[in-house]
């Protein structure tokens, strides 16, 4: 049998192979090998230097408005390419085509929305960040608060559920701010962020050194990191403690962004009742969230919260729908669901489901669930499991470990107070959800548990057909949340742009202030 | 004789003395002891957790305008003690009347500040950052993003060179927030915040909770941080280091701010003269940043750049202004630079000139002037030395250590890209000064350097009588810096705030988002 091909690394401008045998990336529902990826003996000292020296200087010498231009042409060449990706992703991530596209069109939506956002900044080089203020009483000694390109790369090491949505939703305001990319994917999907990148540097869109990617290991990556780079993480907490304990941000101040675990929750108003639409929204967008994606999704609802009363009505609700699920091979059309992404994820949410057992009941058990097209014993497919826990207040694992995949917990609450505190047990989320006919009530919410997430996100009857969904991260929304999230701030629109820029007050006369004229533009981040 | 007076910490709503004898605090000049201190035996945890639950339910029940309101009322019992608070300064910071005022009057004029600026965001409770956004074409689905106060506290540990200045700096946006305070000020110079928070739990202003002290060993201070707490460190890169490492804020995502290192610039234009009002202008300023509190300030000078030509005149005209300055103890009115804060910093900053000096020739030799009034066996007094480079180029140690003390070092540069580039050696700094009388040349300076700095100041003659100081700190502007400096954002006005509150996006229906009616204002941070 021949080996797999080697994917090589594009670093210091120019494509290279690592050395030795690679590490092999999977089918995660045949088992079979697909391709190999290795940064085995690639000089990354050479390669940031490059990124940073050529590629910074080159996007930095462009206003917003051509960077934006730049974000277009990549839409346009991954819309070209759209379904060798799909191909890739159904390969590689045993997504059904719903799914993949989630990942694939997702990636190329945010790509797009910064495009537009950025051709409206056009002309200007850098941001004014609020208004001159006076430093005294004479009005020609003024401060304006400036917002300029960070001087270094932006190095993203990225979590193997979204290999495209995950690189594009960084690199998109990151080459918007004239920073450039050099991203590390995560290796058990790093196929599909590989040759998205290979078709925008075989395309010739970008600066030579504004974009870059390193496959397989990522050793040696952070210590490459100098006081003006900037590192942005999604993935495991463990990892996340490892970054933000590297000397590069504890000692040398590297700006640094962490997505890490989340135990999202759903909330349903307490005066909701079962025939309400209120109950009968919470329930579908369970469902949804357990699913899509096979519930590899950092924002998946983890935790649901409903009045004691409601328990057993939604617990059968929700176990209904699930019945319906058909998990297994996604080449197979009446496949709703296909596999995690790896054998080794399809062990650790087993493993999870375990753990989280030994504090629940189990209300729906996916482990009874028959697999189309997919041989249990190579698969790495899991069915949909609803876990259940009538005294949530005693439990501990419940409320801080997230298992990643089709697992939720319902959850009874008693009064209100109780369920703010109950979904507070999360310590810092991305994203709750809550589900209501009264607007008086989700606003209240809102203000409640605002500041222990980095969203909230409403569906009330009025908005049953409109809203975005619970899961869906959206470009113009914050993503991120405090705490156990990680502490990070993504997306937000142009919000997303002040983390790779700098803030500076800058003094002087008002005759020096009026010198900048056309190249900047007004933006507070 | 009898032990000096153990001074009482203030945690849990209560007066508590520390266990032990204590550490004692010094009279730099005289070398004799003043009071002691001790958070030895404290319950930490019972502290932390009054402050979290009492302080911040309390503060949070305010309005903006309500805790304005606090501010205003700290200020007045501030001012009632002005006397005291100088007595102590002289005292334990061996400072002269008009340094001891940096620190005193700066603290109150902050704090005023923040009670004006709170006061025009009235009876708010949150904030709206930014506009709603369509999440479609329906506009019945939007996007609103808030900032709530965090549930936390503000843990601060601070500097010995701003005992009175580094607390209300960070006090007045943390309480504005309705963020209670925990402080933790530096233990050689901890008698005026002591004596500052007892002044003001003793006139009863603020509930119960909302601002705590402990003085003397930081040990078990970190161990305490839960994911919606916050820390705010002023000092050296290594205790920065440490903090940043430390779990609470590596793994339980603990919002850290700091400000550590900077090894500041000033900048003279390429095009001044020896004769020009750009030179004098340089010449008085850097004689000023290197005496004022005898240069222990983060945003002082310490690196001069002037182009080849000028160098030798810049080294005459600093040195024939350091040459008429009086040093020793600042109760004899013509002493104009009184001492350290303590003998371990005089000694630091000796053994710091000689590390310089392995790069740099002695411009001006501080150790030849006699003190007044002060025995040089004991006291702390450095008087102010003039180092120089004429190769920077080639130095290290000169871009990269701070001597925290009244040394700069002037440094020729031969064209202005060659400028740049050594000013940014420092990896990360506070602030840089330019001079120049040519607007465009500042307002490319500013673009130029603005990345690697917090904050660009700029001395043009027409604002000769204006501006607000390299050193000085105004509430107005930014104070932080990426890299060296710690990576922190403080004050720029109510830019501050953004520090204690957390950005959470709200989607949902446009009902319920007009709900929260007159209880937020907008203040995009």
């Amino acid at each position: 049998m021949n080996p797999t091909p080697l994917l090589p690394n594009h670093l210091a401008g120019r494509w290279q192979h690592g050395q030795g045998k690679g590490t092999p990336l999977f089918d995660p529902v045949r088992g079979t090998e697909l391709v190999r990826v290795s940064s085995q003996g690639l000089d990354l000292a050479e390669g940031f230097r490059f990124a940073r020296e050529q590629g910074g200087t080159a996007l930095r010498a462009l206003s917003y408005g051509q960077r934006a231009a730049l974000l277009s042409e990549i839409v346009k060449i991954l819309q070209a390419n759209r379904e060798a990706y799909h191909e890739i992703a159904t390969a590689n991530s045993g997504t059904v085509a719903k799914d993949s596209a989630v990942d694939i069109d997702g990636g190329i939506f945010t790509l797009g929305y910064y495009a537009k956002q950025g051709a409206a900044l056009g002309d200007a080089r850098f941001l004014l960040d609020g208004e001159r203020i006076r430093m005294g009483k004479d009005p020609l000694f003024q401060a304006q608060h400036i917002l300029t390109p960070t001087r270094g790369v932006a190095l993203f090491i990225n979590a193997f559920n979204f290999p495209s949505w995950g690189l594009w939703e960084k690199a998109a305001p990151a080459l918007l701010s004239g920073v450039p990319v050099i991203v590390k994917p995560a290796t058990s999907t790093a196929w599909l962020t590989q040759r998205m990148v290979q078709d925008v540097i075989d395309a010739n869109i970008l600066p030579t050194g504004a974009l870059s990617i390193v496959c397989g290991s990522s050793t040696g990556l952070m210590d490459q990191l100098e006081p003006f780079d900037v590192v942005s993480f999604t993935g495991s907490a463990e990892t996340g403690r490892i970054i933000r304990s590297h000397p590069a941000v504890a000692q040398r101040s590297v700006r640094c962004n962490i997505e890490a675990d989340s135990v999202n929750s759903a909330l349903l108003d307490p005066a909701a009742t079962a025939d309400s639409e209120a109950f009968n929204l919470l329930v579908s967008e369970v469902v949804r969230e357990m699913t899509v994606k096979s519930g590899q999704k950092c924002t998946a609802i983890r935790r649901v919260f409903v009045p004691r009363a409601l328990y057993d009505a939604a617990a059968q609700a929700i176990a209904a729908q699930l019945a319906s699920m058909t998990v297994g091979d996604p080449r197979n059309e009446v496949v709703r669901m296909g596999s995690l992404v790896s054998r080794a994820q399809h062990d650790a949410v087993l493993a999870g489901i375990a753990h989280l057992k030994t504090e629940a009941e189990v209300l729906f058990d996916g482990s009874q669930v028959a697999l189309v097209d997919a041989d249990p014993a190579v698969a790495a497919c899991v069915a949909p499991t609803l876990l259940g826990s009538r005294q949530p207040a005693d439990a501990r694992v419940l409320h801080e470990v997230e298992v990643f995949g089709p697992v939720a917990t319902l959850m009874a609450y008693d009064g209100i107070e109780q369920a703010y505190e109950l979904v507070r047990r999360g310590e810092g989320s991305l994203v709750m959800s809550v589900y209501s006919a009264d607007p008086a009530f989700i606003a209240q919410t809102a203000l409640e548990l605002g500041s222990s997430h980095g969203r909230i996100h409403a569906v009330s009857p009025d908005v049953a057909r409109l809203h975005s969904g619970h899961g869906n991260v959206m470009p113009m929304s914050l993503h991120g949340g405090p705490g156990r999230a990680g502490g990070g701030e993504e997306l937000g629109g142009l919000r997303a742009l002040g983390f790779y820029h700098r803030r500076s007050a800058v003094q002087a006369s008002t005759v020096a202030l009026d010198r900048w004229g056309g190249c900047a533009v007004p933006l507070s981040l």
